[in-house]
């Protein structure tokens, strides 16, 4: 298998397109939580039920069903390998959760991975919708054509007063949680996002790294999703999640403009090291890689680079994750061999795309 | 200018030309200390003296006598700039001694720059014969034909129980000085280089960094000479010296081939990383300069990279010290900025190899 098709087949639409602001806003993301009437949930619910739900699933929104919707594939998650699950957590289409400790587990895929539905996760289905830049409206409105099509489908445990009924307690209400992926740099290197954080918690906003709860933000990705689900409408807090996010962008924008001001032979010299070391290491480890790819993109968005289309190093931020490391290597591969092979995946992409490009 | 004009100019033979184990030994250099009978020596003369004897050097050493040996250029140092002087030193044409305290301090430089006749530094005169590679015995029959030569123009201090008589003791009897320029990453990787300059040391030679006395060693360049010049004729120690030499080249080529054994990658990585660096840094310090520049010397040694030229690397170390970047510049730099028109110059320098050889 040629790296390229490799790549190809990894895409999801929202690394590949360029929406709105897509140079700072990675990815706008919707996730609806929903649970349906006739079933416990699953924090309580035991073996049989769970694999009742997932049979009701695959039942009620099978292909015969999805005139409505377009196709959806399902996947369960105990007859994938483990690096398939791997696979899914670093395209950000399941979540680490639903990879590793749920009771039969699904996720329902459209072809251009746009649309992802968890099945048996902490709520009994999730319904996420990903677009490139930032699109949180858009989002949500195809997040709901999904909704009210299991809708049709399948009963939902819903209470007039309280809204969606949820497992966890922050999901209750709307069941929204809306995020966003933004590429940071800038406030970084100026040091903001030091003040820039804890104002945006203040807000009822998380910030977090770039696989969710508990991780750290590495290549200055960070998530920013709404905690509050609860007493406003949908569209609410959506809008109000767009206009923190503008407001981000905006100092983003001009914490880059400052940089390229007062530092701006620093600034290219740490952009083209780091191409320096994508284009040369032999052995590079994860972190590494993404600290450089970061240092690229920034790069790329302030024209310094322009041989190299600003979509590889998306790619390149996935592609260089253990699991479709060790899926493009055909099997599993000890931490130091996932360095060598990282760095030469990189090399080769990059190649590539030098040459897509002279 | 352009950079291939200048560095064209910049060139002595002994980088260029590629003598026996020149991988490994740079550059094989003699210098003979001498002192005329007629004068005070330098430590205690006056200026007038000085002066006298540099008039002396004008009149026997000039264009008029040198059928000979060739034509030699002399440069009076009172007459260069500072810079001029600092390039010289660079180039490992005159000591560091004769650019900053001599009184009517001169050299005499043949055309190639393998003979240089240092003029009032610690003696009279130091006649210096440079040559690439391993090759002590050819570097000291030239020498020799240049002192020959002097000694028919002018008498020289010499005492036949004594030798040749000098200010500094430890010069006096042969007056000889023979020393050699060595690339010794693979002892300093391994660590062994430890324990082998204590050794060398205990055989009567020094080991010293690139510019000589006091300086330490950059870019894992080492020069290693002989500290006896008394009781023991010229053919000995410079005998002496070669089989040491000898003794090091091979434990340097078997801590490579050891490296490459046992750490293949570690060492490619290495080497590409830096070279990754020199290719796209826009701000590079001296001593990082001289490390990369040693890697990927080691690198061109060892296969890894094919497409640049060794003696590339031989010129990068010359032309990236201060002295040269800013008689590039056209005139003085700040620290800061030598580091800017360093990382230039040598991206423009591989550039133009690359080319070269594409």
């Amino acid at each position: 298998m040629t790296l390229d098709h490799f790549a190809q087949n990894a895409k999801s639409s929202w690394w590949n397109e360029a929406g709105p602001d897509a140079d700072i806003v990675r990815s706008s993301r919707i996730r609806l939580a929903r649970n349906f009437r006739d079933f416990r949930f699953p924090t309580i619910y035991n073996k049989e039920e769970a694999n009742k739900v997932m049979e009701l699933v695959k039942e009620k929104l099978g292909k015969q069903n999805t005139d409505a919707v377009g196709n959806l594939d399902i996947f369960e998650l105990e007859k994938l390998e483990s690096l398939e699950r791997q696979v899914l957590v670093e395209k950000h289409l399941i979540s680490p959760n639903l990879a590793e400790d749920s009771l039969y587990g699904a996720c329902l895929l459209s072809e251009n991975e746009d649309i992802s539905i968890m099945v048996n996760e902490e709520e009994h289905i999730r319904i996420q919708c990903m677009v490139s830049g930032l699109q949180l409206t858009e989002a949500l409105d195809l997040a709901n054509k999904y909704d009210d099509w299991v809708e049709q489908q399948i009963d939902y445990a819903y209470d007039e007063e309280r809204g969606y009924l949820t497992s966890c307690p922050t999901n209750v209400g709307t069941g929204l949680r809306a995020s966003v992926m933004m590429h940071l740099p800038g406030l970084v290197l100026t040091r903001q996002i030091n003040q820039i954080i804890p104002a945006i918690n203040q807000l009822g906003l998380v910030v977090r790294g770039i696989y969710g709860e508990g991780s750290s933000a590495v290549g200055n990705i960070f998530q920013i999703s709404n905690q509050i689900t609860l007493g406003k409408s949908e569209r609410d807090i959506v809008e109000d999640l767009t206009s923190v996010v503008q407001q981000i962008i905006a100092q983003e924008r001009s914490a880059r403009e400052a940089l390229v001001k007062t530092s701006h032979i620093q600034l290219e010299d740490r952009v083209y090291r780091s191409l320096g070391v994508l284009l040369n290491a032999r052995i590079i480890e994860s972190k590494e890689a993404a600290t450089c790819i970061s240092d690229v993109s920034l790069g790329i968005d302030l024209g310094y680079i322009k041989n190299i289309e600003k979509s590889v190093m998306n790619e390149l931020m996935i592609l260089t994750q253990p699991g479709f490391l060790q899926k493009y290597a055909g099997g599993p591969l000890q931490p130091y061999e996932r360095d060598v092979r990282r760095a030469s995946l990189i090399r080769e992409r990059l190649d590539l795309a030098q040459i897509e490009n002279s």
